[in-house]
């Protein structure tokens, strides 16, 4: 089969390599119908993350068919169309017990594209599938289903109900990017009085206008702490979710939150950010870090059937499987191209 | 009458100061018959607490007797003998609705020895008195029930709330001074199974010792982390309760948690810490900040006449108000007087 | 002043009342500029309310206008136009330190035109002014507003977050009057996937539909059990929310959710109900009651300025102080009058 | 191998029985080396619950050593001792995502001694083997341990956790049986300033005192309600816990808790009860019910290892595997012989 394979630092090929096979009796082999390239592939191309090493197929989002399963796999039967979840789950250590699958110590967790080969490949081993797929709900295109794969359970869990979002609140959402797009939908489901949405990047910001922010702030322009107290009479939002990545942005997510606020960093960082306790320690502020776990995926499949979300716009960009090198660059030009989630589709 | 009164940092004197008299209808005038010292009139005796200026009384702590109220108040008479909270509340504004008096917008908060004139005095202005002070419960002696005035709803709500500490848990504290020893306290309440106590004071970790905690660590002598590692399987501890105040025991504190856990700052921080995201971003922590807000006082009254609080055991030392600079003096070298509350009472 | 004044059952006039005078220094005189009547009354005129008593003004819902204030209130001042809640709150005994003012112990919960005269008159004496009335916020109507004052709050409180509604929860609400069309509306605020009214009268399910409702069941033509579990596979619903008040629903909002779900009542009940433990006692079930507390209301002033809540739809008839005959008339008849809520405005 | 079967209401056999065999790959076959006797097992010899057929093997709780594991068991070796938990779990479904084991809806559940055949027996099969049983940790006894397998986990699950005992609660247990006193052993780990015990039997509030209840309410004897209000300046308890079972007992636990409070039913019921919703719709109450999902066996596992749970005081008298008749008989007349948990220990 073919499959895109990382080769150290900056370097990946669409290229020929070993079919999957069944390594435990829990797996199951899925043909990828369709994957997507998520903002964590391209810290895996720049080297950022450790464990993946050279020769190992990049990917963690798919939407495909199963074609082999192990003997103990049971909810699944060859040809189930099925979502492939960015999490696997052994389902029996304590922390899949807990519905905490992200932190799995059985052998699971975020191990697709980064500990074990990955979806951007025509045939994928998915472990613990009874635990780690989901079957394709009536009514939904492959497209939208695909987003929930990493995208918008991240968005959910770890920046909307970390943040702990009521009816009422003021939400800020710093960054514009897919992720944050993601948490401006998802924050949506819980009425809050207004959203906002802060980033240097005009066309994000339209982007965020269009996803159902309420105020957006260019803060290459203003500065988002006096612009936010403006709008709260002086008291500061009611959750900030971090959607960036970097020290400033988490450092101006914890400015921006009232006393009592919720601070909930979804951003994947590489270095270390300052907290300025000493402005914060009386100030009674949660400030929350997270993985996705996938909890809440069963939840967001029925809010999808049921047309509370709308999926299908974070889709900007089609390619085919044979067009891995051109969606890549697509998507790393994002600020140029427009583009939020590309999705390559198989051809054959 | 006499108080103690701040005339800038590093000085201070008991002296001749004017009686308080009712600025409002909610005031009331309460003489003290007991007040105490916190480790935050150091601070201010440092100059590190802007708000409080030269010529104002300090102290925020007390049990005394009401001798005036003002037309407002509801629930107190003259002659009632009540414990002073640090915290006052207006019970009107948004915060105190909510319960969280310690960010009352109305005038409130931690006023008392920092905003206005505080309890190391022989008469203090109790604002919103019906809101700001508690009836001594029969069969708890002033000492007791001192210790409720600040010390213990600040560790059990700073502390083992914020850090939602479960029964089974494995609960570090950083820090073994008094605010330490009351989060060791707080934390039994809810029957962890292990409260483990790091401190670089020998004398203090003994005092964690008496108070509960079942392993104790040195980290001047030996490395917390690799030390609570080995208690927890390599996992690392459910709850880390900072209470020290500085950066890097703020940075051990978020070290020593697994993921999923918790970390609860008390600690009274000058400077800005270090949050290594890039360690941390993906383990699902809670980071808790916060000052007190007293919503817990009735409950540690229950506990404390119940007699599942032994608060008696905080209070080392004992002075009449005349000898406030040697309990200041013995207070601020704890290390070697081996002091954790010292008590100053009425004499005349 | 004119007022309408309960004589015993089925009695009620309006007529020549004495002016309100400040009782208590905390107290407040309120000119009504509109008011409206509860389902609640027609009980109280039924004679069902044991605290109402012959010569007592009915009502408590208003918007009005501050004309005299005692010397203890302190955020109001005379001209301030007010919502009236229908919960007044003392702010100081254990149940509103912790939020829950309809249980004040300090002489607040609901004790307009039930324990003492209401806001059915042209003015009203309102006791703990600071802590039970809301200014009126810009660009909201009086009739909005008003609906505030119990009903929104009420399915708000006691229907949709003591039954915990969450994205993509099932949600069934028995009953379609206008309480069980306030908690349809108050549900949608957690974007369930499906939203279930059940009534037997076909113009409340028109109106349901109107509020929101993606499914009705008439369980005068069709089992409501059989029907809520074809469109739920065979589960039952997440949550159930009784809105009614008889046996009969409660029972059946029982027998509605799935194990694990939530039965919410908020119908007011004048007689006891079968509770079939034997079939829900391993069933994992969560039943709540409640009055209204008003602890949400500053969220609902948020959401209704945020344009999030269509308060002004469930007014359908307008009155004059005058015609308070008619109004009563037409909202005792709603099955045939299609009224919700009948509002009445002052005339001079 | 010989096991206890059951024979249709009232008749019940120590006889021969075909050894068990491994049905699924994810069973595991369990040689018993240690069971007891439940209360549900003196209801299933009455015929009262209706899955249990003549022929099938009683008993839901064991300690026991693993003879064999199917192919699909990951966690388990041959020759591990394990604690046989009373509920079995697919891990998989939408119940155990949620950690909600006793509601599986993947074959799992209380099934052992119900719907196939149960631990009364020298082998068992255990279904789902990985997620239905946990290794017997150092240090703990088998006795102590056996304790685990149902009356623990369901006292603290459906009794202290769904009623949400506090710190400083004031919690009254309804019956002193061996799960009432499971429930105030379990009360205890989050220090209620009151633990109460009603019953109408001296000698089980003689061993209320023993397991921790401050004060003890004979109401054969003196009117429960009226003596927790004593004690409760007239407010009621926060807490009611249900532990017997019938009608009078659940409608006594809802009369007993203040407004705001919480009934948590253990119970297990036959008949329907009557719910007073003419005096208590406007109380503000949550009433809960469940079986036990075992989502705290890790804790109390945890718990029993650090001593802070005592759970060889349940054991009154032990058995061997012959005396089944007499453990029976001892266990079923508790109110002479005073037992509280019979223990029947293989003897070969």
């Amino acid at each position: 089969m073919k499959a895109l394979v990382y080769h150290g630092p900056g370097a990946k090929a669409w290229e020929d390599f070993p079919m999957p096979t069944l390594l435990a009796d829990t797996d199951a082999i899925v043909q990828v119908d369709t994957t997507t390239i998520c903002g964590t592939d391209l810290h895996i191309l720049k080297g950022d993350v450790p464990a993946m090493t050279d020769g190992r197929v990049i990917g963690h989002e798919a939407v495909g068919t199963v074609t082999e399963i192990g003997t103990g796999v049971k909810t699944l039967a060859v040809g189930d169309r099925v979502l492939v979840s960015c999490v696997t789950a052994c389902g029996t250590c304590r922390y899949c017990r807990a519905g905490s699958f992200g932190q799995c110590l059985g052998g699971g967790g975020w191990i697709l594209g980064n500990e074990i080969d990955g979806t951007q490949a025509e045939y994928v081993r998915v472990p613990f599938a009874d635990n780690s797929t989901y079957p394709v709900p009536a009514g939904v295109s492959d497209d939208e289903l695909l987003m929930l794969a990493d995208i918008l359970p991240t968005a959910y869990e770890v920046g909307v109900l970390n943040g702990q979002v009521r009816p009422g609140d003021v939400v800020v959402v710093v960054g514009a990017g897919p992720i944050g797009l993601s948490a401006i939908a998802g924050a949506q489901l819980f009425s809050p009085s207004l959203v906002v949405a802060v980033d240097k990047v005009s066309s994000r910001l339209e982007a965020a206008k269009f996803f159902g922010a309420d105020v957006v702030i260019n803060n290459s322009q203003q500065d988002a702490v006096s612009a936010v107290h403006e709008l709260t009479a002086g008291l500061g939002a009611d959750v900030a979710i971090e959607a960036v990545g970097v020290p400033a942005t988490f450092e101006l997510a914890v400015d921006l939150v009232r006393p009592g606020g919720h601070v909930a960093n979804i951003g994947v960082h590489g270095t270390s950010a300052t907290l300025h306790l000493e402005r914060i320690w009386d100030r009674n502020l949660t400030i929350t870090t997270g993985l996705v776990d996938t909890y809440s995926t069963p939840t967001l499949l029925r809010l999808l059937a049921g047309r509370q979300i709308d999926a299908a716009r974070f889709v900007t960009h089609h390619f085919g499987f044979s067009e891995f090198d051109t969606a890549y660059d697509v998507f790393s030009r994002a600020g140029d191209t427009g583009a939020l989630k590309v999705v390559l589709t198989r051809t054959s």
